[in-house]
């Protein structure tokens, strides 16, 4: 029976009318076997239709309050009665049952969160400028995916938009030399989704998996919640030392970030890289590439990445994060061909496949070249503020400091020679009172070994007109400190 | 040193050198420990600058081709020449070691996919018009959030945006009764998520889960592919027969559907929901209320969630799949106090956060009431869908046919007296083959009882003018099977 006919004052009615007998039920002036009037009754005595009463009863009936027998009265149920308001004691005072995997996670340190306050000069790596962003070619490239003709809308494939991986695939031959199928590309919901589905599709609770030592904290953490039993390789000015990876049979998978190591910056060589895969295919272990700012390499050209040598062990992991912006939440795997299918069911299951609007946004604006002109855009620009860095760091530390991995990415780690790593917290907090955000590097090691105090610095979101004066602001407090001391 | 200045003409020249070195070292021209000829001497020879041969030397050494020692001519390394072919057999021959999950995931029956041929008349579950969309708010509310002012852009809270959160607080209490703190709301990307994280925070390898017979088929697979041990409910007309609950302790968690049984359509009656409640809070277990189309009730009013009885047991998870498009992927929860924690954490190392900017967008349309004056309009043409569908049913198949679930939703449930339950997927192929997608019921079943052959028809894409005609037609294609039985 369709409603639609009735005016709202009716709706309004029936339901005042199933509000106040739900009140007197729920307070007990009907009792469990009580007959409510007929409805022709009640409408005469309420002066209301008779379907505005039957409208309400019929709530009442489908809520379980009271129950009607052909041609009788309707009865107040047995176990109507329901109360609304709390009934039970708050969980506060219940411990829940959380999962092993939830479990784990609670353990974890908590992660650098969002809602911090605002500081005057933020070197917070994985921001991205606002001004940066290309506000006008994104409108419009969302627009027209929103006012595109359809069909319908239905649930999408969960490898993602069709035309989205199309024009992917073109881009990574163009911008990183990769040679894959369509059907290798899944669109993920950036790249921490794509570690997370690694883990889940390759890493059992007690499996073995290979990180880099210091080691990106949300690629640890998601192998520390999975219960993976994480063994950490030592990274040097050329990223892993793979001499000292341990015996492959049994090690599920390696995560490393070859172009530029994270955080200390080494572009892995092509010896190391060799010997990487070789010993990946030894173990038929697999390899998570996270090229996560391949896309920002200054002298020459970009280097080729691993899935070049390797594509059989290499899942390579790609994210817009730092080319449009982090909060879009857009990344891509180039995957080995018979991980597709494992990877494409447990993205389905995750969370369907990725949002619609944005995929096609992107396709449109890397089908149309502006994608790639903004990538340059951005290269030049980041360029810039890391020259600008560096020379302020120079001229305000000189050799009290020692920069490393410049020559790529979006940000530098900075070694205090004359700071103590035991101090590293406490003068991240000195500059924090000064407006300025400085990461600690030793968050990023399973046992760090350096004595000096480390940071990372990362200059993508700052205004280039800040740099400079974050930087002389640093020194200073730099300098009462070490006056302090 | 910044590469910024440098022409593309000497970038070009820089990378015609280092491809030419490249091959010569790889192709053995120059084998491990040969010496190249200094910078100086190679700019002379190529007519080019010295940092034109620098630039392109860098590379090498960076890529681990060559290295200098001070003062000395470049060699080439010993370990170097890489090849970029496929230097290891392709693992279609390899056999790839899959995680406990994905190998559950593989054994799972495939899910209906977006890529399957279009239909004239598609009665398929969970899609919606697109003629429906509200195109221009939702241009207007995404194109406000991409041009809005932002300091920077950075991961958001896991839990969401907060202008999203709090108008949602708003629409729940307005449109379903709940009053929520802020914090208890979370932000997931689709109802599909949702499900993921609770199965995730609270259900570990062989915890046992209370599902619902018939069960909404993607819940199942969550479940399945976590390694849960699930217990199957059986449901009738009002949902989930709770005297057939199993002793709660050990339980980790009931899914249910309790405002519309999905797909059945039973209605919670009051009794069974004080039962449900009363069984999770004897059990210390968490009871998932899935209100997928919580907004589409064309009598009198929704009915008050599950949730307002048992808010301490209950985790409520709403969508706007099915008033504004399953293409977006926006979802919440409302959690438990003591669960808000857990989830958040877990969404964290899940995905980071859901997409920014259609959060905001969400969140502008709630709060200008567009989104509500689009639900009101929904429900009023999804309503006059029902009503063209029942009525087409009626004169096309009277009582051959029983229709259930009317009184909500998006769908019903029609169950073929003349057609055996063994005969549902043949039916549906015949069906297929006419141009007219109609799903059978038996895929949601654990172990289907019905003698007859049901199937869901979703109602909520089609075209009001196409309903008719495709009803119609089903009945061609029913006459001339039974005629050929």
């Amino acid at each position: 029976m369709v409603q639609s006919g009735k005016t709202s004052r009716e709706i309004g009615a029936s339901r005042r009318i199933y509000l106040s007998l739900r009140d007197q039920i729920t307070s007990g002036v009907y009792a469990a076997g009580d007959r409510l009037p007929s409805s022709r009754a009640l409408a005469d005595e309420l002066g209301v239709s008779r379907t505005t009463v039957t409208a309400a009863y019929d709530q009442l009936i489908s809520e379980g309050y009271i129950q009607v027998r052909q041609g009788a009265k309707p009865t107040v149920t047995a176990d109507g009665r329901p109360s609304y308001a709390r009934s039970v004691p708050p969980t506060r005072e219940i411990t829940p049952q959380l999962s092993a995997y939830a479990s784990r996670a609670m353990a974890l340190p908590k992660h650098i969160s969002a809602d911090q306050a605002m500081l005057q000069y933020d070197f917070r790596y994985g921001d991205v400028a606002s001004s940066d962003f290309p506000k006008l070619a994104w409108r419009r490239a969302l627009n027209a995916a929103v006012l595109a003709h359809r069909e319908r809308l239905g649930y999408e494939h969960p490898a993602g938009n069709l035309a989205l991986r199309q024009t992917l695939q073109g881009y990574l031959w163009r911008a990183r030399g990769i040679e894959c199928d369509v059907a290798q590309i899944v669109i993920v919901s950036g790249s921490q989704q794509a570690l997370d589905l690694c883990a889940r599709v390759l890493v059992d609770d007690g499996g073995r998996v290979v990180l880099e030592e210091p080691c990106y904290a949300m690629a640890r953490n998601v192998m520390l919640a999975t219960g993976a039993d994480p063994i950490a390789i030592p990274c040097d000015k050329d990223g892993m030392d793979t001499s000292r990876l341990p015996d492959p049979k049994g090690v599920a998978l390696a995560f490393v970030t070859p172009s530029h190591q994270f955080p200390l910056g080494g572009v892995l060589p092509s010896g190391r890289r060799k010997a990487l895969i070789e010993w990946a295919v030894a173990g038929n272990t697999y390899i998570i590439e996270d090229d996560y700012d391949g896309e920002y390499r200054y002298d020459v050209r970009p280097i080729p990445p691993l899935w070049m040598t390797g594509q059989d062990r290499v899942i390579y992991v790609g994210t817009v994060s730092k080319t449009l912006s982090p909060t879009l939440r857009l990344g891509y795997m180039v995957l080995p061909d018979t991980l597709v299918e494992p990877f494409v069911r447990c993205k389905q299951i995750t969370d369907r496949h990725s949002a619609s609007f944005e995929q096609e946004g992107l396709a449109s604006m890397i089908e149309t070249g502006a994608y790639e002109s903004h990538v340059r855009k951005m290269r030049r620009l980041n360029a810039e503020r890391r020259a600008i860095f560096l020379k302020a760091m120079a001229d305000a530390f000189g050799d009290e400091v020692e920069i490393v991995g410049t020559s790529a990415g979006l940000h530098v780690v900075v070694w205090f020679n004359r700071i103590a790593a035991s101090d590293e917290e406490r003068f991240a907090d000195c500059a924090r009172q000064e407006g300025i955000g400085i990461y600690p590097i030793s968050r990023l090691f399973a046992a760090p070994t350096d004595q000096r105090a480390g940071f990372i610095f990362g200059y993508a979101s700052m205004p280039v007109t800040l740099i400079g004066k974050g930087v002389d602001h640093l020194a200073s407090a730099y300098r009462s400190r070490l006056r302090l001391d």
